[in-house]
């Protein structure tokens, strides 16, 4: 990978003289970026471009080189490649497009390119992309005119799916102050690929923080698992959400849309923050520049009372604490401070303040003696000598917060000219945006606070009891005593039953079990059992259960299939508990993925649900607990009575058991499950195994 | 209010030589504007700033000014205010700090300005602010210093709570080449106020457009109806949405906090868009400066792939649709395109197309035959020749626009400086965000779409009921059976009950309602029913009901105050329908206010209620029922049957009327309301009349 970002040599070939031609743009990106390297041209047509002849073909080359960039009609990339195999070459570029985005010709085309690949050892970038840029070395291939006068060189390397969006990035960082390293516009990534691009940007010194534009995760997993594992900040714009936007991403870079909640509990659980745009993911790029946040008191610090109401809901918004400033920190400001127009309070309003030294030293005291975890200074200032003044501030700023290893959010609203100025003069990153500076610090904080890494699933499932091993044997829908019985093999309890075929034996189970109790038909069929009529609830007597065996009998004839035999299940009532959903998916990329919610339709309903991958521990599941909206109900039952939450956290981590364990299971879902003052119960149950879909 | 916007002649008061002063920099930023009034300084010192010598009293001015500015301390102002009543001034702006944002001491002299004011029948602006831009004739009476160079002026007002904001809007408006008229930062509002200043842009014939920053709404309903009668887009942020930010605002400009949920319903319900950021409120207004968006069909054009799925997704978040492409018109772009490498989807992706003229002539042909309700254009271009023709296509395309009146979004992705330019180039606004584009799209259809009035309040009540009198009489916690009353009385239908002193008229009544019955005791005093012991449900007989009789009799004596009689209610059972919740309250800042949402403590605890201002009629109440998260439940009850949404929607309206037409309600609630197959029972009601809350 270092002599795709780091070649001393490299070819360009598709070279013409033609003004249309686009490869040579590449050349003219090279020289104005100032790479350094040796640069050749290769096309069939004589003639020059930036200085450089082009040679007539791969063979042509006077030496071997270190990277192959490669701009020609699709059909022609697998004979160039081929070409570049036997003259040594072992890495290259493939900015074409017309392969697997827009073709099954182009698929095949695409095949062959790997194959070519293979063969020689070569290790390529895309097809159908503009490529890549170092900023460390003038590395700029893409076939898109860029001007270097903009660019800024900084910590943030982009690995981005598309090549307007990698230019879009450049720009954005290279604007904001902050800067760009290494930018891959990563194409249909027939060779190298998200996780592997990653994998070198963990180790490359000049890469300090990482962003990351994905229409498609195919191997959320593994990514999210190589994420979690470096220190680098890694920031995911996942686009492509709806059902819409999936059809354009097809034909764009072939890709397949992930469940978006999925996507969205994965990234957190993995401590990798999400950008809702791409001015988003540039302003947490900039909060996680910073020292981080290590928890929720923030100060603020504002010359206009306006500002500061907007941040205090932006700090609401974001989980932050306005911290106290204790009255003995009041008295130091009040010394300072003309004491009869300002209030020591957070937020501090320095309206009335017109001497800017005084911000620094207020800063200065803050951040010593108080300590907050972060400090947001918005800083208002007019053009003249305010400006000047502020530029110093900000480098003062600059030197203070890298000595004290605190967070500084510096958010200026001036005019496009001076902020571009104090950007100049401060390595403090300048935010123009309230509440983009707030979002940022709260990125920090939840980088910080979630710096657990993923643990890898098992590459060989534990041992398991024999009796799993026969409930996951067949394939479909299991019936509910069997999922019941599945989930129970894991140590989730459920509710007493028995599983009978006639009305005598059902009248002993519940004599047993003691009235009241519930009758439920069983069938891989039907999915509503009421609306089947195949469930009976609340039978007070034998009276009752005689009747109704009678009508679900009848009603389950009509519904199971003729195969399965007549099966009844009686089951113990359990009610006044809090009704809770537990249930688990095994997503496409993300893997075993474990569901909590509310049980009962309503709350389906309004989506009230919360996602991690698996496995968990019994703090993930207790966190899970307290991230739906309707928490404060699980402390209690629909009788009132206290209820025991600890037989939930158990049994979210039974769950999570269960699918590391049985991965044949595709979905299983517990609802509802009944916790209790005292445990819980699993009333009932659907698990679909392996293959086919009901 | 014209003479505070447009006087001949101003007088600054409150001016020195001294570098520190900062009513000298309102003649600064007098003459910097070019305002081409007569302008005088007064002061105690003598001097000259900006050419202008100061006078020493109001007295000494030459002739009687259209307008006074006062920039002293709080302690000399009413004096000053009286001076210039006596020498004829009628209009003033008051921008010195110090009044009821700041201490009881300056409440009481914010008083005396009030006083000052009325004897003399003056008019003015604040106090507390940095007042009055107005781009138009230049005058500029901040005594922040402002760079004439970048303001550009355009359609847009602002309103202001806040200084600093004003200035804030100020930049961004200029800086987004849309451009503002006239800014106003309204401080304490002692006299003028938003509505005034409002109901004055209205007219004014330079303002198209208007931003409001509000930290607090004390006439919320007299400000939208004021709106929802003009042809002008409002645009409002409201900030001040936390207890946390609450604080401040109380010291700031003495602000108190409203209901959120109610401020977003109550903007919704007047076509207000509400911002949610500075560069939130900018982008609205650049959206709402197009014309008109009438429906969803949106067609998304891009040279990008990327920034067409990242446009795709926001269409799809904001509720546009991509629109179908005809093959007509396909066959028709394809005779433009070179038809191997565009396919005619949308979005149309033109990443393949590298002359500029086609893209004009691809935007007009897809105006002129597909009718689209919304164009939304992603440009990204390069340095050097791209810029040039990128210019050109935007001034081509804002004719083109103007020509057919419909909307177009540019949103441009390039470097700052050529955005510059661009918006030098062409009246279209060029957004940078493709969010925002969207956002401001949908902002435009929301607004096209809610184009009705709001219908004012009465101003008397409606006769009513001799028997709604004597429920309202008194103050307090109506008892269940009472609250039932009153909403019967508005025509919500109740489920049958009785209310019974004793065992025997119990039974009584239970005979008559017959079995199952519900029994409930009756106080002001307890607000949990089942907790205090004074429910039973599902009582099948006599036997049932003299047990459960006795409990809640006793439950009862403990819990009512002695005053109150033992009285019982006796209710028929309801079950299996779909039970929502339908209540009422006065909001201190939007009057009556009605709410609906799914009944039962679960689907509270995830807060999925809408609001809506009283009066609302049919087609409003069935617009609230779509609105919740949970609105697919709204078909069925809880046994599958279908419901009868219509009985809900007419509860919803009785309830409307209930708070029109009962001024003394504070709170009511019905909750469960529950619906059936074939109308709809209020199960249980509380209501709060007037004055001591419970």
């Amino acid at each position: 990978m270092q002599k795709i970002f780091y070649p001393d040599s490299v070819a360009v070939i598709g070279v013409s003289e033609r003004p249309s031609n686009l490869a040579a743009e590449i050349l003219r990106n090279l020289s104005r970026f100032g790479y350094s390297g040796d640069v050749y041209a290769v096309g069939p047509r004589q003639g020059t471009v930036e200085g450089t002849p082009i040679l007539p073909s791969v063979e042509a080359l006077p030496s071997v080189v270190d990277l192959a960039v490669i701009l020609t009609p699709a059909a022609t990339v697998p004979g160039l490649l081929d070409a570049c195999g036997r003259r040594g070459i072992r890495r290259a570029v493939i900015e074409s497009g017309g392969f697997a985005e827009y073709s099954a010709d182009g698929r095949r085309l695409e095949e062959e390119v790997e194959e070519v690949a293979r063969r020689w050892g070569i290790r390529f970038v895309g097809p159908n992309c503009i490529s890549v840029i170092n900023l460390e070395n003038g590395l700029c291939l893409p076939f898109a005119r860029l001007d270097a006068r903009g660019a800024k060189t900084g910590p943030v390397s982009v690995l981005a799916q598309s090549g307007g969006v990698s230019i879009t990035y450049f720009i954005l960082l290279s604007e904001a102050g902050l800067g760009a390293n290494k930018l891959v516009s990563m194409g249909n990534k027939a060779d190298l690929d998200e996780v592997a691009y990653l994998s070198y940007l963990f180790e490359d010194p000049g890469t300090e923080i990482i962003c990351l534009y994905l229409e498609s995760i195919e191997n959320g997993r593994e990514l999210l698992e190589t994420a979690s594992h470096s220190t680098k900040p890694v920031i995911v714009q996942k686009a492509n959400r709806s059902e819409a936007s999936a059809e354009i991403a097809f034909s764009h870079t072939a890709a397949l849309a992930n469940d978006d909640a999925v996507v969205d509990a994965a990234l957190r659980q993995a401590g990798v923050a999400r950008a809702e745009s791409f001015d988003d993911a540039v302003a947490l790029a900039q909060g996680l520049s910073l020292p981080p946040v290590r928890g929720e008191d923030l100060l603020i610090i504002s010359r206009s009372g306006g500002h500061a109401v907007v941040a205090a809901d932006a700090a609401a918004a974001h989980g932050f604490r306005l911290m106290r400033i204790p009255e003995s920190f009041a008295e130091r400001v009040r010394e300072l401070f003309r004491a009869d127009v300002i209030a020591p309070t957070n937020p501090l309003d320095l309206g009335a303040i017109f001497n800017f030294e005084l911000y620094g030293q207020i800063v200065e005291q803050s951040l010593r003696t108080l300590e907050p975890d972060a400090i947001l200074l918005i800083h208002t200032y007019s053009p003249g000598p305010e400006s000047a003044v502020s530029e110093k501030l900000a480098r003062r700023l600059g030197q203070l917060t890298a000595e004290v290893e605190r967070p500084l959010a510096l958010c200026a609203f001036a005019q496009h000219e001076q902020i571009e100025n104090l950007r100049r003069e401060t390595p403090l990153p300048v935010f123009t945006e309230i509440e983009a500076a707030v979002r940022a610090l709260a990125a920090s904080r939840e980088r910080h606070n979630r710096a657990t890494r993923l643990r890898p699933l098992p590459s060989k499932p534990d041992e398991r009891p024999e009796k799993v091993h026969a409930l996951v044997a067949d394939t479909g829908v299991l019936t509910t005593d069997r999922s019941l019985d599945l989930c129970a093999s894991f140590g989730i309890p459920c509710a007493e039953l028995a599983v009978v075929e006639d009305e005598e034996s059902a009248l002993v189970a519940a004599h047993v079990l003691g009235y009241p109790v519930a009758l439920k038909g069983l069938t891989s069929e039907a999915t509503h059992k009421s609306q089947a009529g195949l469930l009976a609830l609340d039978l007070e007597s034998a009276e009752d259960l005689r009747v109704s065996f009678d009508r679900i009998a009848r009603a389950l004839e009509r519904e199971k299939s003729d195969a399965e035999p007549l099966r009844l299940m009686v089951q113990s009532m359990v009610t006044d508990g809090r009704e809770v959903l537990i249930g688990g998916k095994r997503d496409p990329s993300f893997g075993p993925v474990v569901a909590f919610g509310l049980g009962g339709t309503a709350v389906e309903a309004v989506q009230d649900v919360v996602f991690r991958m698996a496995p968990i521990d019994h703090g993930e599941a207790r966190r899970m607990m307290d991230e739906i909206r309707a928490r404060h109900l699980l402390s209690r039952g629909r009788g009132h009575q206290p209820i025991d939450r600890e037989t939930i956290v158990r049994a979210l981590v039974s769950m999570s058991d269960l699918l590391i364990t049985c991965p044949e299971v595709v979905e299983v879902e517990v609802n509802p499950f009944t916790a209790m003052e005292d445990g819980g119960a699993a009333i009932d149950a659907r698990a679909l195994v392996a293959g086919q879909r009901a």
